[in-house]
């Protein structure tokens, strides 16, 4: 049903449009998973080092689609060069803003490799773009996304925000993968009109990190929270408070480095009960060995899959 | 009648245009309360510590039917996704500009969340938008403002200044709370074309501020001028020098970092006393349980109601 | 008679459009007195120190009227506020740029705080623009004072050049007052098509400043021509070596601080023997009482009709 | 047939609009020879000093055009005032952006020299744009470059990307002609959509350059796993890896500084083993003299066609 | 005839449209001599230490039509306010940009006093554009003059490029007067599309200067080839290689500082000799008294009109 099929889309207003282009890359039972592969700008060419083809795009598009994924996210060359061909097998997200991590990230602002416009005309499903909250920089990226945004309401686009927190005052005052900075970014997203928000799984502050004079008192007060629970508990309470940062825009958590079997669906295990719309893993899916990788992401699919509305 | 309603537009020149649109978030008296709720992007998350539900926005449109709130100020993805669900029961201030509070302040610059034709489309009863007087990039911030004044006036749009004096060269010469810096801002929104400004509630000078090389002449006279005064009359002259200073372009005050009640119905009474037009009270709000602010916020109307033209 | 109205416009060429305009703004006589409000953008609010009701656009409306100036040159918020409701009693100059004193001086630029479409629209009658001539930023100020003239020549608008010496480059090499750098700005201005110039009246060196290493041969030169004079002698040939500067182009002076009765009408006539097209005298009149501010105007129109030509 | 003539463009998706226009400088055995002459830009006049009349665009293009080349790839002027007496005989790619090697190269960016409308109103049969991977201005490179693509979309024009590592962040962690670095700038090429890449050959590291702590592991380990291989077999071996990181984008090796006919053929065979779709060879060709360079060429043109198919 | 006429012109190739423009300022001895006056906006009004009027555009349009100049090379201003008055008489090459020298001069860039447009609107003959080679801002100077270029094409204006390095790179490595660094500023407006291109004359390398560990190589080597020739042999070498540099694009050469008037006419010889189109001469002729500027103007005359081609 429509109902199940949309429910992550209940608690917020959305467009009847995007809501169409969305369910090209929703599951019937609500939940998605995307595979994206646009490491190759971001981190050089190191994710060859791999058991799998990893750095083949054909692979990636082959992989996608025996793995029954709801998406591929990727640069436009890539999907102008590669996804074209297998267009009608898979949907596209279109990553439309990039960087690469060779200079300094002290004040990242990820710009441009294609427009909203290029992702109409080549019939993607949605638009992703990467916001670094709290850069230096985000005077640039702030009106760049809304641009964007709007752009994507001219061609009913829904908009999926990376939201990352990223620079050198994220570090100095909590960490990019701080509980404190991931709420804060997806909160962010959605004061931004984003359709739905990617988030990486935050983690505990280092060790020692919470002395640093720059770190917030608030910050200090939410590590206070969670100290008293256990790892597993704690993991789970921090995913919970993504979600509920985000106020109804669903969110989608990534996969982050390469983990294994068990702590990745541990995680998509936290993650879908602490109310997440589905997962969006790349490395961890094609930098296995094909069957591996087809293997565990039929086990993620049954995990989206089970009854839960 | 029209002349009580709209007496704070008087003293200067205004569009019929944009006082049909200032007519749909005035009271009956006059004045106006707005409820404001863009500070999950001026300040993360920290406004999640309260004894309400203070982060979601669907409890803050409610809030702000049931106080019988004038209008909510935010930025567009809570106007997208939460307002469109209540904008027969409340006007929309759509805020235009924004940025978080985790870089540097010292050359702050609010860029474009959102622009003067999305508030057009969504059907927002005005635009805000934040003017960092005397920042070092003000050389951007006055030509970004004036832009976004020609949109209001396309499009008949009232346009709301939050005339917020920040950057290094404000906190040496003169700090962000002074009357010395408010009354500028404030004169500078109107050098700008502001239909409505809202200002800070300025502060004595931090004790021995004034004996800093950088501050200027003027600003010692003018707390030499109100030095004799006790501190309540002191608040009150400040208040009204700044709404002189805004020369019939009428003020809004905002509440500022959280006070007691006590404290808020005062420095209500006096503002209204210095001849403000309204209130624009946030955190002060929406992060008290909901019963006292529905309280407090009746105590409010009424004071914005007593008999004063 | 047109000749004698227009005679400061005989020694170059004007186009028959914008004449009409500086028509509106120019005695019988051929001078003009213009009346400057912008100094509550450049200086914060200092000005309020007056035995006047200096802060008030109306107060200032009518003292252009009563006194019978000739124009009002003001913002746009100002225009549009308050000088609309005279806008049949005094022609309006709009200033398109500006910025305030807080921020560092050393890379000065004034942005737009309007647009020659704003000034066409409101019905002005010419705009003025400030350069700052030899600011380390002259690389965007002379580009965007290129397309402020086309923009003028588009509505047939007079455009009066401020031409302000300004930055770090000019209070090592000159100094904002000296006459090395004002008859280049002056020259600039003219270089950049004015259709009027606003000048300072220029100053002797300070002591000493001669001696440092950066000052250029030229400025020793001129400030060695002209030590052999007594100081009245020097003022008046300081101001005709501006106008000749301009070589045609009319050029106003400024009145600058407040100075006494005597110094004004003794700096005036000096200034008109110089053959100077009249005055913009801001702070000089609106700062004193009201009474005696008239009492000064009615003597500077007398000198400005005095027969001449 | 077309097939074995486009046999590098059938590993990933081209328009037929592209493909037409890359028909004209390809040969019939499905490669390519270029002859680029953009190095009085890039190198000052340095290269005068040579054997033959090197300065000389007409003896550029006679070069081309005796020697069979399947296009000159030139800046805009020599286009425009050479290129066109001769546009019958030799197809022309424009190369649009350009910067000399004066300034500091810490921050390397390469701007417009022309734009995609020139090179599709002047009859060029493709665009060469030069991407400078890695720099710390790629913020402005990678949005500049999305732009330059899209116009080629527009006209229907092949896009060929200079891959070249450049800036402070390429010579700490990787050195412009690494395999790291050269590897992954083709593939941020194929990643913003180039239809032909052009690669230099990489070499070694610097002896203990490895050593320096900003190298990353995945840079190590590229360099450890090419450590036990003999010289030529480890030239091979990088050059099949940028021809593998393009996957499936026809790849140009360039030829870089002057080097002996024997090392030039002996590089251009590895390349062509590599799987390379040609050359685009300059100074090695127009620094020697006519005769040498016809023979030489004559040889490589021998190379490209054997039968590998 | 036509033939002799543009006989400096058959080397390249031009569009008929620019031939016809230029046209108007070529002597029937296929020569030009220009009076160039945009030194008020280069030198701040150091040049009114002269034995001539030399501040009065009324002046250089009299010396220019009574001298039989070809063109008169000015900034919009005075195109505007002065050679209005003379246009029939005299043809116009707009300046469209500039810069004063007061500000630092180690990262140059001239910007846009005017535009193209104004060039084709008041009838302009040519268009000036001052490229800066070599200095750090170049990323910005390249494009804008490209943009100039195409705007030139678009209104058939011929384009006439002030070649001159400058900047502290060129400062360390060549100097801007340098054979090495003039050379390749040529050849940098001949690969950008100039129409005609101006030179200085290039000097011999200050002593000592070549020991600075910056200097390139190739400098070097320019020096050491020209270094046993005698000072008129050399001077007469450098002239011909920047010449030779242009590649087929004519090349004026400007007379830089004041001279007497044996070096002028020496200096000129040499440069007929070396091939140059014309010259481009302002101090050195507006400074002079008028009857020696006439006089020495009509030798300069006789010199371009001896048969030669």
């Amino acid at each position: 049903m429509a109902n199940r099929k949309l429910r992550f889309f209940q608690n917020a207003y959305f467009t009847k449009q995007e809501l169409d282009k969305v369910s090209a890359f929703v599951r019937d039972s609500g939940t998605t998973l995307i595979l994206p592969y646009d490491q190759f700008i971001e981190h050089d060419c190191r994710h060859l080092e791999a058991e799998s083809d990893s750095g083949n795009p054909d692979y990636i598009m082959q992989l996608g689609i025996e793995g029954k994924y709801n998406a591929v996210a990727i640069h436009y060359g890539l999907a102008k060069r590669f996804w074209k061909k297998y267009k009608n097998k898979i949907p596209l997200i279109l990553k439309v803003n990039g960087k690469t991590s060779i200079p300094s990230q002290a004040r990242a602002l990820s710009t441009h490799t294609s427009f909203v416009e290029d992702a109409a005309e080549i019939g993607a499903a949605g638009v992703g773009y990467t916001l670094y909250y709290g850069s230096p920089r985000e005077d640039e990226d702030i009106p760049q996304l809304a641009r964007v945004r709007k752009e994507c309401e001219k061609y009913g686009l829904p908009l999926i925000v990376w939201a990352y927190p990223r620079g050198e005052a994220i570090d100095a005052k909590g960490g990019r993968d701080s509980s404190y900075a991931l709420e804060s970014a997806a909160r962010m997203a959605t004061e931004m009109g984003a359709t739905i928000i990617k988030s990486n799984v935050p983690k505990a502050a280092p060790k020692g990190f919470l002395e640093n004079s720059a770190v917030p008192e608030y910050y200090k007060k939410v590590e206070a929270e969670l100290s008293g629970l256990n790892p597993v508990q704690a993991k789970r309470e921090r995913i919970k408070r993504v979600v509920k940062a985000a106020q109804g825009i669903p969110v989608l958590f990534s996969g982050g480095s390469e983990i294994s079997d068990e702590d990745l669906l541990n995680n998509a295990k936290y993650c879908m009960e602490g109310g997440c719309f589905g997962f969006i893993f790349g490395r961890n899916m094609w930098k296995r060995p094909k069957d591996r990788a087809l293997e565990i992401t039929k086990q993620l699919l049954a995990l989206l899959d089970e009854q839960r509305a």
